[in-house]
């Protein structure tokens, strides 16, 4: 298995992006991400999106935007994996390059959402739950995270208000992010005060919906040097694994043991331990999920994810950052796009970009994208060489 | 690069079936690939899917269809490149085994059709076509074929009559195969008097849609042996090309670029050439696409693909046997899965299982899937160890 380098990043504001369409938002990324790598010219295409066939009446978004960029007749593939498909390319990328048959490759993933009524948007997310168990039952997909939250609020004791130490984390950290959002700090005043969406998340619980898109160029690392003054930054760590879609189908739904299952192999592959890892993007579509995730990657015990919140560790300062460019939270979630956002994210950090919040001495991040109620977990571990 | 061995495979019949849901159909062949495998177990299911997003309002395939056979907690992705969904799943298992990453693979392609109404699968159908330069104008896809097909009728002077040969082949094939969607041979009379759809292209120049799912098990070919009998399959080449999909982008219409560039590279990787090639599974979505498809794979001049049909070249027992078991036109093309019904039976063929229309001395096979009007050619060689 080769290894392999990421050398190239590129990313559009998440916003509401009326005047582009789905293929000029993945271009603007991609030719972004490929002007950072230097490269010309790639072998693979592949592209990170969920429901283009819906919201945007489009499918075959490898060919499409493959040709958009100019890189018509290069392979071009679409990979989906509900809110995890972003990873899920980049994973495809790093795969098709580690296996010898793609000598350079293109991963963007992009999402286009705001052109659709918000009622259908809410239909297109409840295809990522199951159709037969879930979704015809009329649960949406907040509704599910909020049935969530509340018994882990009752199995552990936490408070509402325990949770909102992530969203102010996720905002303050956004403000510095100019790819982000919202640009607006919040308060546990704001917090307390904000609309509720399904009890007991409010909408700063909540991460927002968007238009984006986010890639990077992934190439051999051995074909590759160092350019100077910028570090280079290689995958140390590819892992993903599923759980039920349905959540009554798992014996404990307070537990993501897909992420459990991926972060231990990718720890193995990387020959790493949580105690490694210098900060971590993680999936804050929800600010139990958040909680949730620290736990199951090692980071915190069984219901004592808020705590490291609370304790001021997932700051940029503190011992564990996370959300380090506002999150899922605070820089939004274009469901599709969001996993490569993260490597985006991850690879400014390494780099010593992420202006405003850089991690000192960063030298090996983590992110992980979630497909579902933690029915898909994608997690990657990047480090400088 | 790790070589890859495919040591089991399993499909559904092609045809109506209200009887079943998505996941039960794919979970069939699944499990028959896994039976025929002699596994237990798979460390990632890839899912090759269209439209399931829009035709069954289920996203997500990978872990739906992984929990759904007993596979949770496996990786889990699903991967769509229009109707060539089901080889771009092929490829994405070939290079996760081949990269390492993953140790075995289930690839399944699954698609169900008719429960939607016939105008709705038109324009799900549309979706592999430019969204914003062809289905915004009204063109479906039998109709951007037919005027291709007129196209090619004009320049290269022949008649309608001469592409019958092609479908009645298929038909010829599809008898002798129980999973193939007709079972009734046609003849040049029944190909004449067929009805319209989009002049010139008729009912017998069309593939018919379908429900169905296909599957094949992937492992790294040095940890497997021969069974007794059986012979051994491995990949002895996978590759992918695209071009515009609009197709009046293209300085031809008339030629299938990315078919030439992916076999290109095809040709490269297993060391072989078009007079290697023992049969060849194409994408006859179209009687049209037969032609072409022939042509710019190697195997006739330049406008002379009939001329191959109707000299009977074409049957199992010809000198390059395509459809072999009745193709899209007779076994049916249930979009999603139609590439690794392609890759199924080609290695029923390398195995000697291809009763009735068995192809003497197969050591070598060609399956190529289509998505689009040629916009992403995927091509795959298999042979025997």
């Amino acid at each position: 298995m080769r290894e392999v380098a990421v050398i190239g990043i590129g990313q559009t504001r998440v916003e509401e992006q009326w005047n582009k369409s789905l293929r000029e938002l993945a271009g603007d990324a991609a030719l972004a991400a490929l002007r950072n790598s230097g490269l010309e010219h790639v072998d693979a295409v592949y592209v990170g999106n969920m429901m283009s066939g819906s919201a945007n009446l489009q499918l075959h978004l490898g060919a499409y935007i493959a040709d958009w960029i100019g890189m018509r007749y290069s392979e071009g593939l679409r990979i989906e994996a509900a809110c995890s498909s972003g990873a899920a390319s980049f994973r495809s990328g790093v795969m098709a390059v580690a296996s010898g048959q793609v000598n350079s490759a293109l991963v963007v993933g992009v999402e286009k959402m705001t052109d659709s009524p918000s009622a259908e948007i809410t239909s297109e997310l409840a295809t990522a739950a199951d159709a037969d168990w879930e979704a015809a039952q009329g649960v949406s997909f907040v509704a599910l995270n909020a049935l969530i939250m509340r018994r882990y609020m009752y199995e552990y004791g936490w408070k509402k208000e325990d949770f909102a130490a992530f969203s102010i984390n996720a905002h303050a950290n956004a403000v510095y992010n100019p790819y982000a959002r919202f640009h607006e700090p919040i308060t546990m005043e704001s917090y307390a005060k904000a609309g509720m969406v399904a009890d007991p998340i409010n909408l700063m619980d909540a991460s927002a919906i968007g238009d984006g898109a986010a890639a990077a160029i992934l190439v051999p690392l051995e074909r590759v040097q160092a350019a100077q003054g910028i570090p280079l930054v290689k995958v140390a760590a590819s892992a993903a694994a599923t759980d039920s879609i349905a959540i009554d189908q798992r014996r404990d739904p307070l537990w993501l043991k897909a992420a459990e299952l991926s972060v231990k192999q990718a720890y193995a592959q990387a020959g790493l331990g949580p105690a490694d890892i210098d900060f971590f993007e993680l999936h804050d579509a929800f600010s139990i999920m958040a909680a949730l995730s620290l736990e199951a990657n090692g980071f915190a015990e069984r219901g004592q994810g808020p705590r490291l919140a609370n304790e001021g560790e997932i700051r940029p300062s503190g011992r564990l950052p996370i959300a380090t460019r506002g999150g899922l939270k605070a820089r939004g979630h274009p469901v599709g796009a969001t996993g490569m956002y993260q490597i985006v994210e991850v690879v400014e950090q390494l780099r010593g970009e992420a202006k405003g919040t850089q991690v000192e001495n960063a030298h090996i991040g983590m992110a992980q994208n979630i497909g579902g109620s933690g029915s898909n977990i994608i997690t990657h571990i990047l480090r400088t060489v």
